[in-house]
């Protein structure tokens, strides 16, 4: 087994709950980390600049999107993803199975690989573990993701037993591919089975693999279910190595994944609700566009430092232009939003190391499960 | 007369060019001064400590926009538009009618004012110079503009005549009606019309207002008569008030214009072409979602120190954001576009006190005027 291209380390746990430091080729990235998502190699509406402000030390981007658009080729001509987009910290990319399973049109699933056509202009696509390798290569992220098959919740034992064994060959084969110097994550599926889940991951941390993910949750269950599962399946899953939760969650998801001892996030919540209006806050959620913010000159969050915030731009201000369809509003409420999530993420670390996760973890809860207050 | 709310100096002057300091309640202006427009409160696309970085110190707002949503009351409600939309620098208003007239429903022009219905939701708006003064007063600009009668080009001679006499009587009641503490400039009308503008002119300049603007250029007509206007009108206009050439204009039109001894601008030009991918550069133009870009791994342009080039964000990036309708697309070009003009501006300003005017000119028409490359 060759070195591996990442370092983990745990620093500090407490319960079940850990923090960590994971140091890839661009820097050290604290842990448990929440990923903004840069679908077309930009986190909607921010700049890498912005990003970096918010704490964030590692992005994750598509390649379905970035090998439908603009290729992989292109971006490999600017040094990879890094130097195409300008975000200089650690950044890791998907299979782009995910994604070609999702929106391509015309596709196929067999041994070899997907087979689809472009949801853009219907180009057809094979995208096998070896070609999903080539592409990330090419993309020059960090850390790989391995093509894996991902069910949807609720299809039958002998569907997910399936996509799990076909998941561990195509890990087998991804990591045959793999580009130099990238570190390269295996995904555990196995739905909401919990037996089917842990034996897959001590299946796949038998390979050297550089970290494990928890694929095929988010995908319809009840949260309570994924919550359950987590903490059954999680310590399970290798300690050694970072666990990343792919796709998930809300704020009271990663309160409580990160109780189960997952390491990793990323979600296009905080982005994609910002662009609906939609404004997380450490008691709930507002709705930027209700008439009752019309004339509400206070800040979203009067105890949040983000540029919105610190800002001094008022409610009013922001469902203005909102109401409007100006874009000021969508990189106010993304920046709110990625804050809120990236506070999070350091609040959880720093209740770990001083050992009192389970009290904040509590307490977060209790505030997060309430409700918007009501006029 | 009582004291004007704003002071200007001119501090040098290079031919007909004049360099000054606009003094307002917000600041400074180095002038000439190319202002952004703000249509909703907002420079589309960017932040105020965005704009200021380019060296901006004024920007326009519209106060059709803004009356109709979100109504000036909000805004006054956080005293005035500087603390609603947080730019803290000179701020000017137009009066409303220009856009009451293009865009609103059902309108009609009498000698009390426009009577329109709101192209938002039909509400019936009366838009008398009294209430332009009204609502810019609560929109709190440092510079308000009298409501004026902006006739299309090549009207006839009796219209032009009587739209110039009822813009006089209009910037009467529009001094009466004025709030405390806030600048007003009247509104020069005559088409191209050299002896009408010249007389109108003289007769707003026997009035006590803070400054002079011409109006109803860049309606229609070919910049060479507006060129040729402006070099025969602007010397009509008091030398010891700012000149402001509204709506105006394309890099050439700013050069020459600024030849004529004009100090003040506003267009939507860089902002809106941002948006159509149109990227201005010293030697002409690139329109972004050309396929000659889709690999072009160089800078929008290299000797440009806005945060899109000196970022390193190549023009196959700032494409691919293009073409997938990225936001971060508009923001960058949006910024490029308007260090562009504020750079010109500033560097118009240079050379008019180092007293070269003309030369200067003379290279920036030759560079302006030569066509984009081509392949």
């Amino acid at each position: 087994m060759t070195r591996s291209p990442i370092e983990f380390q745990v620093i500090a746990a407490s319960g079940s709950a850990r923090a960590g430091v994971l140091t890839t080729r661009h820097g050290p990235v604290p842990t448990p980390a929440f990923m903004p998502v840069g679908t077309q190699a930009t986190v909607k509406a921010l700049t890498p600049e912005e990003i970096a402000e918010t704490g964030t030390r590692m992005v994750i981007m598509n390649t379905y999107h970035l090998l439908v658009r603009p290729g992989p080729e292109i971006v490999a001509a600017h040094g990879g993803l890094h130097g195409f987009s300008r975000w200089p910290h650690a950044l890791v990319t998907d299979s782009g199975g995910y994604q070609a399973y999702s929106l391509a049109k015309r596709k196929r699933l067999t041994e070899r690989g997907f087979e689809f056509a472009s949801h853009l202009d219907g180009r057809k696509i094979d995208l096998t573990p070896e070609e999903a390798m080539r592409v990330q290569g090419l993309l020059g992220s960090d850390i790989a993701m391995q093509l894996d098959v991902c069910p949807p919740a609720q299809v039958e034992r002998p569907e997910l037993v399936s996509a799990v064994e076909r998941t561990t060959r195509w890990a087998e084969r991804c990591l045959s591919a793999r580009a130099p110097g990238q570190a390269l994550f295996g995904i555990v599926q196995g739905g909401t089975d919990i037996d089917l889940r842990a034996s897959h991951a001590e299946t796949l941390a038998r390979l050297p693999l550089d970290g494990l993910a928890l694929g095929g949750f988010s995908v319809g269950e009840p949260p309570a279910h994924m919550h359950r599962t987590l903490a059954q399946v999680v310590p399970h899953v290798d300690p050694g190595r970072p666990r990343y939760l792919m796709g998930v969650g809300t704020l009271l998801d990663l309160v409580i994944a990160i109780g189960c001892g997952v390491d990793m996030f990323d979600c296009v919540l905080p982005t994609r609700n910002a662009r609906t209006g939609q404004v997380f806050t450490g008691g709930g959620k507002l709705i930027i566009k209700n008439a009752r913010y019309a004339s509400d000159l206070s800040v979203l969050d009067a105890s949040c430092p983000c540029p919105a915030c610190a800002g001094g731009y008022s409610r009013a201000y922001i469902r203005h232009l909102y109401q409007a369809g100006e874009i000021l509003a969508h990189r106010l409420l993304t920046l709110h939003n990625l804050y809120c999530y990236a506070r999070l993420v350091q609040a959880a670390r720093l209740a770990i190391i001083e050992g009192r996760y389970a009290s904040w973890a509590g307490e977060r809860i209790r505030e997060l499960g309430a409700p918007e207050p009501t006029e």
